[in-house]
């Protein structure tokens, strides 16, 4: 049999493969089929970085301005086995991204079960329970990655991990391999492995954040702004801790409350080492 | 003369008023006239208590569904010389929240110099320069308000102040008579004069935020992801300070930084009255 072709092109945005495509921005068809969309240069390459399987790969080169862009797209075609070169109006249809880099990558969805995950000892952890908003997702997952916080869970989510805005927002770290789905009793059981302390952010607790004892690890659970935690983290061995609130507005946005017990961590940690 | 009816009402989205009030979106619009659009219950709420004035009230009360919004609203009526009931096709028209509260205010931008701003000695301030994104200038609103910073300066500001995004991302906290706008020069004099120490957030600094005294006053200084801080900011005085980085991503979220800054201003004060 004859090897396929390097290169298919697709000029008609009523192509079956282009249809397909552009539903799994749908969390539906990205459960079915095992795959999802990657917009954008630097979150494609972040993504393969990672350890992320491409599937098939979509190229609009005449959007493909900068030396560097053209660079990427062509190691690209060498990793990807399918690759498609469409017009700016196929592009047009399977694009979402503000950004028009010329590259939407379809990839496999990974299989990382949270028990195969190996952590150093003493980690930092943060388990993100239930969150609405995929742009929250993606802007904790931002945080976490720049304080080196060591494993990151998305437990119980309302939303998929690699829906299309919280890609965006985490600006292509959610593809790193400490990035974890699970539901939250598979979490509690595992987080009491770890011998950390489990510290769970609630509005209504007594417990400033600031007088825990961060520097040998911890685990950060943080709850929607709607809903909070679930009951589960109300079990024994789980103390609740919070900000100060001092204003009008009596919260914060859970991605601000997350840079901020992120960051305690590390001023802890690097003043534990000096 | 007889004094004007408390109400009117409109039915009409071609209405001439109902056409000046939605060009009230567009900057240009709000500078010409000295206005600006509130949307929603809470937020109109704040605005007036924190001495916004009020110019006209268009109240949809088929969308006013809670006690407390018909509370509110009846407030309201009294104490906003022009009312207009508005039918769910003209309120449409107006309002541009995601919430569909039913009440949008058109408010008289307020006009507060930065050298009126009186500030308890050894303040935490924050001055905000060149932000894109009206949404960020909103979020650091907010956390600003629950972490306790005495005053924010939006300086050189890319957006006005009462951009319908950043109002809604600030809660309402934008309306505090603490927030200012004002220009770079005006703020870096002003600031001269505070007499605390003046520092400017750069990815680039070798100073860790960590390691500046912030128990007597700070002024933080954040400038833009894409574009930074002006070089007006170079000045003899200021200093740089930086966060942390560890991961692939190698910036954070100028909203993410600014509430890291603040919380460990907060940190330092609360530590230092034990």
């Amino acid at each position: 049999m004859a090897p396929p072709p390097r290169s298919q092109r697709i000029t008609s945005r009523g192509n079956p493969r282009v249809a397909a495509t552009a539903r799994l921005r749908d969390r539906a068809a990205r459960k079915e089929r095992g795959l999802f969309l990657i917009d954008g240069l630097r979150e494609v390459e972040r993504a393969l970085q990672s350890g992320i399987e491409p599937a098939e790969l979509f190229v609009c080169d005449e959007l493909v301005h900068t030396p560097e862009g053209r660079q990427v797209v062509a190691r690209l075609r060498q990793t990807v086995a399918e690759v498609f070169d469409v017009s700016a109006d196929v592009y047009g249809k399977i694009a979402f991204g503000q950004r028009e880099d010329g590259v939407v990558l379809v990839a496999r969805t990974p299989l990382r079960p949270l028990a195969e995950l190996h952590l150093p000892p003493q980690p930092l952890v943060a388990v993100l329970e239930g969150l609405e908003k995929p742009g929250n997702i993606g802007a904790i997952l931002r945080t976490a990655d720049a304080a080196g916080v060591d494993a990151v869970v998305v437990a119980d989510g309302r939303t998929d991990l690699f829906n299309p805005n919280a890609i965006r927002a985490s600006l292509g770290t959610i593809f790193r391999p400490n990035v974890r789905e699970a539901t939250s009793a598979e979490t509690i059981e595992w987080l009491r492995g770890l011998g950390i302390p489990l510290l769970a952010a609630r509005p209504d607790a007594t417990q400033l954040y600031t007088a825990v004892d961060l520097s040998r690890g911890a685990a950060f659970v943080l709850g929607s702004e709607a809903h909070g935690l679930s009951p589960a983290w109300n079990a024994a061995g789980i103390t609740p801790i919070r900000l100060p609130m001092h204003g009008l507005a009596d919260s914060l946005n859970v991605s601000t409350t997350a840079a901020v017990l992120f960051y305690e961590a590390v001023r802890q940690r690097a003043r534990d080492r000096e």
